[in-house]
């Protein structure tokens, strides 16, 4: 049995912060050790301080947890490995002050995901990624700490057929990807009911062009030496992102051109898509899903209500796989957006860097 | 003053049919005259026969309407124009029976839309169509009867603006089109509440071919004789039809790529959508628009809610026009799927019909 | 034709402000004058100041007209009648200041309501209260202004049917009322739809005593010299508040006893509702229905979606007239929130004010 | 370990036997052996003939299971004991069947809860009604079968909180109660969408008498000789029940007042529900809930989305308890009306049963 991790959490109240409690306290491999919020939390029990909107209870050994502030500091740095579900506004600063302790993070913010040293990584996409630490830590010169970014909700969906479909058949040249993405995406209190009450949004700030360039980081591959990210080339990408009147759940729907001709068919894509393993699988990732990739025959499906909590919402969903008049290939897939594509991720990123030695 | 059309509605208790009721109460240019539905409902008045779904009280006058069976006889027969809103499933048969007895039907089933002398008109679009029928009363031996088809809903919008494009741009050589289409269009009770609550259901029977086929045919012209239809060559269409929960309004996120090159940019397209006028505007259309399009240039609209009233229902609006990765430009649009969408084409090919002389 | 009223509108950019525009805008009895907000809009247009939320869009004039700061100068001081839609937190000192300014002003905030020298009117139920004013003016030494609230949302609807009761049959000894509320009572952003997704939430702040005390000031009388609220005794009221996941229209489940006996019949209490009216449609204000109090026989209504614009939304529906098995009547009833419930409230007691002879 | 129970299923298929097999597919007590449907669903493998509607995928072993008319032969021959999710127009003769062939039966169906020799039993509230079987079984020559039937959702949240009252502080005089009930109360596809959306439906066909008679039978006791059950006396129960846009889940908001003076507090009424147990806790059945009673103190809840899964869906969440202005206390309920109020209840039936001897 593997050394269980102390694990901390920063944004502990926030919506990301919630699931990282739920998803943390259902495997033996860790243990929630420090609760990081803003000021105003500070000092109060987790239970006084937060506004539980998840429609499981609060742990029991985690509602008279008192909460901290984010620093590093205190029984933080007693933490194996700490998880941001920070804002964006604070995650900058806070996370760089952790990464300078010395400390593993493995962040939701978006703040990182750009930079040249810190890999952007979907668990069931671009394990390798994490190929790039040791660069990390010697540019910082960490010896035991480093910082890892998960990507965005609807990213995080996308990637995983696309990487299967790329390893099997080459190249993707164009991609045209729409969501209707769930209210949960925008954190609480969020998109108001006002808004989103019978009716559609068709935007979300700065998303799609997260889509766009996230995919050309994660589809990528690093340099020989392991030091930069190598984007992908040759492929476009075009997203629209929409908010749906949907709690939980960001369905996507996506039409692909392959390079390679004849291209293939949707019964080979199926194919491909179903079988379709990754490292955290291969690894014995506790949280990792039995099937990274569902797919569905049925007409109708994949459904946010019906299908968000596969492979108990590690999985992403595919259905509708059949020919497109303009490119090859279309389908739908669904992703649980606060599960697989943000705490979920964190805390499968975890598991997968100590099976790689990276965590104790 | 024009001749007051005396109306008949064939599925007058439906969905489609209580539109009708409400939209043609509201011009001093029809009076309803004959309301058919099934055997069952047959005899009542109307007010007893129907289930009055709309958020507006049954018009006065409409409530103590007896209502008739679907066959041109009596009251029928006395009409200057019949407005169809029936299912599929008997559409067929009635309506020929109706344009047998030499009528004059405007028809929101999908039945007859293929057939080769039968026009399928947005009246926003094409209502140069309208010159086929000199042919198809030839053909059937009419002296003032004749059928014309609406589009399905989300065609309905969908062409609107692409026609603008082509008139000033040139042909569309590809078109890909994801909708998230709204409740009421699949009539009552169509959809359960447990299907689309809390929920996306990714597809919508046969409605992704309807979209593609209709929009070649739409966009097409006629040949040089008026004795057919010409279908658009060299676009491509590829479309992926979602339900979501909104009661009224169809959303449809649209990616276009031009033959022309250089492709226009956004503020070209832009203009023209806002200064697209149809022939039902220069016309004086009671019912028509005051503008066809309305362009919106914040962020976030259109929505459903806010936007699917818009010219009375009659108009489309477009916003989030930008460039588009993979291809030149791409938008969203709204279109109200039971007014533009269904009945009110009707009314409105009704009016145009009348001032091109084919009604008295 | 009466003297046109100039109207400014205090907190114009919330929710219950952009109701005042649209209102305002379809009388002609009305022509809005100055627009006040807080000092981050003040300066700005008013299309660019709000972020407007009604299905209409605003009306061209009102678009470019420049927000003022909330305070009784410049235009402000132009007006025949003030319509206040601030936030209770803001409005006590503001309406204060203006009422020093002598200026007559209705008010939909609670500040005043409770006070021995504020009248707190539903049009359609006490506009007898009018006659404290020479009082409050006596008071407060003013010429020509006044002070007047309107109800909260959910007692507007309550006791326009109860006091149609109480004025045929006589007192009531006991209510019992259960509500589910719309959203946009709580304004915007305002319930969080993470909050009211699939959801009820069974608890509004505050808004269950304001229900009982309310009901027993606006059903009382003034004492003789109309100096003083004599509150209803004898009349216990109790009221259990729930939001739900609608957009507009408040619904209550209302059970009454009657002091007398036997109690009246549910035939002779519809007949009552149904022939009830107020001095409002006596006198022939304009935006007063044409009837108080609608009442819908079949079953399963009245229903916010179908139900909330009747009589434009100044009309109360019940529905579901029967009898109790623990007290003698139950009824339900619909009001929509933010027309007779809150804006069209101040709307419809400005006129009755005007032909009253306290407004020019 | 005891006897596992054989299971037969009547309506499989639909919204309750659905939850049937979910909730019986996790007791090891249990081994599911025969469904039954209507003809048009026999012969076909569970998989086939079912509309899944449920957020978990069908349990693997009854994916592949044949499908069976609802006759009282073969596999339901073996069965311990059968669960009835039928629909009432059915219901009748196929559970009479089932009874005179000896079976011991649970049913979901309303159609024999009112009779004479047939217990109508909520697990958590009046188990010891159970005593009168002896008699049924005499009555009907039965060896090992009888007829059991659970109340209906509703009246089964209601009444464990009363009957915990009752028990403490003894007779209720009057209770008036308004629910807010959950969408899948009334099966699939039940209620359409274009009737729920952003709406109230004030009415639910039956449920107000069911909810009132029912709370008599239960919270009432059996004759000395157990022949015969004596309904409560000198309660009054009056029921409004309403339709609103949540999925699962029944709120119920509940005025209580009780004989004795003085009446009990808050306080006292707290410390009553929340330490209130049932026999089916007392003899360890596993489906019974740790606690039957849960009572929140904060302010807004009970909330469906976030409690109705309390005790695995078998407790009833209890809040806002505060004195009530016309009568003693009111507070408001939460049940989950497929599991507590519909095959929850059967479920829990059956284990006290097995306690009790009545099954093997």
């Amino acid at each position: 049995m593997p050394h269980v991790l102390k694990a901390g959490i920063l944004g502990a109240t926030g919506t990301v912060g919630q699931r990282f409690i739920l998803l943390l306290s259902q495997y033996p491999g860790f243990s929630i050790h420090a609760l990081g919020a803003s000021p105003r939390s500070a000092g109060k029990t987790y239970a006084k301080a937060t506004k539980w909107k998840m429609s499981q209870p609060i742990p029991k050994p985690v509602q008279s947890m008192i909460v901290h502030t984010c620093e590093p500091t205190g029984a933080f740095l007693e933490c194996d490995v700490v998880f941001s579900g920070l804002d964006a506004d604070v995650a900058g600063d806070i996370e760089m002050a952790f990464l300078k302790a010395d400390l593993g993070i493995f962040s939701n913010a978006k703040n990182y995901r750009t930079h040249d040293d810190v890999p952007l990584i979907v668990p069931l996409t671009n394990p390798e990624h994490f190929d790039l630490l040791a660069h990390q830590r010697s540019k910082h010169q960490l010896k035991k700490g480093f910082l890892v970014t998960n990507a965005n909700c609807s990213t995080s969906g996308l990637v995983v057929p696309l990487k299967a479909l790329q390893d099997a058949f080459g190249p993707l040249s164009r991609v045209i990807v729409t969501t209707m993405q769930a209210v949960s995406g925008a954190g609480y209190p969020g998109v108001s009911s006002l808004d989103i009450f019978d009716n559609v949004v068709p935007y979300i700030g700065g998303e799609e062009p997260k889509m766009e360039w996230e995919t050309l980081k994660i589809l990528g591959g690093l340099n020989q030496d392991q030091t930069a990210f190598e984007f992908l080339k040759g492929t476009k990408v075009s997203a629209t992102c929409n908010r749906v009147p949907v709690l939980d759940g960001h369905t996507e729907c996506v039409s692909v051109e392959f390079e390679r001709r004849p291209a293939p068919s949707p019964e080979e894509v199926i194919a491909v898509l179903e079988n379709y393993r990754s490292e955290a699988q291969e690894l014995g990732c506790s949280s990792a899903p039995e099937q990274a990739i569902i797919v569905s025959r049925e007409d109708d499906r994949p459904q946010p209500r019906l299908d968000r909590d596969n492979g108990n919402g590690y999985s992403v969903t595919v259905g509708r796989v059949r020919p497109c008049n303009v490119f090859d290939i279309k389908f739908t897939l669904l992703v649980h957006n606060t599960i697989l594509g943000a705490a979920g991720s964190g805390v499968l990123l975890a598991e997968l860097a100590q099976k790689k030695g990276l965590l104790p």
